[in-house]
């Protein structure tokens, strides 16, 4: 089947600020981060040198909160030309364990949406990036874990992931929508192995996540404003 | 089937330290560590503030070099009460990162042993825990990964755990096979599911994984000197 006319049987979901907000978390982190190096760097460079901290380490941390806080400390070391006090390093890790152990804050409307996804016999399938601990540790917290008829969590959001998901799951990739707020992760690989594509933004988007989606894609991928709306499309395709 | 006489239809194998050196890794990089902190601790010191760190943190940080790496900063922080460098901080990081990318060095015999089981229509799934993007990095590396059949990274290696993976391959606990160096995550957790297990030793065993395998498992639970005689073993189940 092609030209998004095949039902949809599997139905995939992102979960950092599509299901849960994350992106906020890692603002007011970084904001306390600024106020703690802001002796030695101004805002702006700090975020920049930050951002390219973890650019360069993601190839060997990958994507979590381990490596967001391993990179803080890299950061700061290089700022402050190793002046940075171990106070200042044990307060950068505290902020980054204070991220693992925060609770769980469903993005509105989450939890009746997929509810009635499920209800009306949808595969749910949670494909998420991150660490595997502290990404096991938030569904568990989220109360949604049931809703799940499968976890993923991968290491990279590519081609090669979303196909390796079909075929765990049997499902062609025309039977196949994924929802997401990164376009870069959710929906740009997912409509190049033929799947579709829901993308429901999140007001804040990491550097490392930005991208942009052509106009080329009409027809396979839609974006809504909450996930609320989900059902509503789910039942029209 | 029960009483260990169903065939083995899956083999469970083990990563670090079953496949691969891991363990080794850790021990040059605390010598290191040692090393670095001498002006503030001894030796015997460090290494129990060390366990004690990862102790606390394993509930936030799960297991992997990410996580170490993050106990070490703390540790060096605590035992010089705060006057540790920056410089000496970005040691600990670097030492992390250098963990990551170290070359994977097989155990001896490993490759053959797969073949061999391969080759004799066994499916083999490799069972491990750690960072997921490490763990995928490894078996990259390895060379091996065109061997297995199916990859889990496990946040935890418990009954859950285990019940999983055989649901996952729909295969009867009877017919399923755990091999790995720890009593703790590859052997006790798969017999009280109702598997088999063969322990492989490693010489270093790290403090969290240590455990003691009782006698009244005789009949469901081997242990071989290397992975070379796992081919021969398997033969007669």
């Amino acid at each position: 089947m092609v030209g998004g006319r095949a039902v949809i049987e599997l139905i995939g979901l992102d979960g950092d600020d599509t299901l849960w907000h994350t992106e906020s978390l890692f603002s007011v982190t970084q904001a306390a981060f600024r106020d703690l190096l802001a002796p030695y760097v101004s805002d702006a460079d700090l975020d920049d040198r930050l951002v390219a901290t973890e650019r360069r380490n993601i190839r060997l941390f990958g994507y979590g909160i381990k490596g967001f806080t391993l990179a803080m400390i890299e950061t700061a070391i290089e700022v402050s030309a190793g002046r940075v006090s171990g106070t200042d390093v044990q307060a950068i890790i505290d902020a980054g364990k204070a991220m693992l152990e925060h609770p769980v804050e469903l993005l509105d409307g989450v939890q009746p949406a997929l509810e009635q996804l499920r209800d009306a016999g949808h595969r749910l399938v949670l494909v998420t990036k991150g660490d595997l601990f502290d990404q096991e540790s938030k569904l568990a917290r989220s109360g949604l874990a049931e809703l799940f008829h499968d976890v993923q969590v991968v290491s990279e959001k590519d081609e090669v992931t979303y196909r390796r998901v079909l075929a765990i799951h049997h499902v062609d990739p025309a039977a196949f929508l994924m929802v997401g707020n990164s376009v870069r992760s959710d929906v740009l690989p997912v409509l190049a192995v033929g799947g579709r594509a829901v993308h429901v933004p999140y007001p804040l988007t990491w550097a490392l996540e930005v991208a942009e989606l052509g106009e080329q894609h009409q027809g396979s991928c839609w974006e809504l404003s909450s996930l609320s709306e989900l059902p509503a499309l789910v039942e029209q395709l």
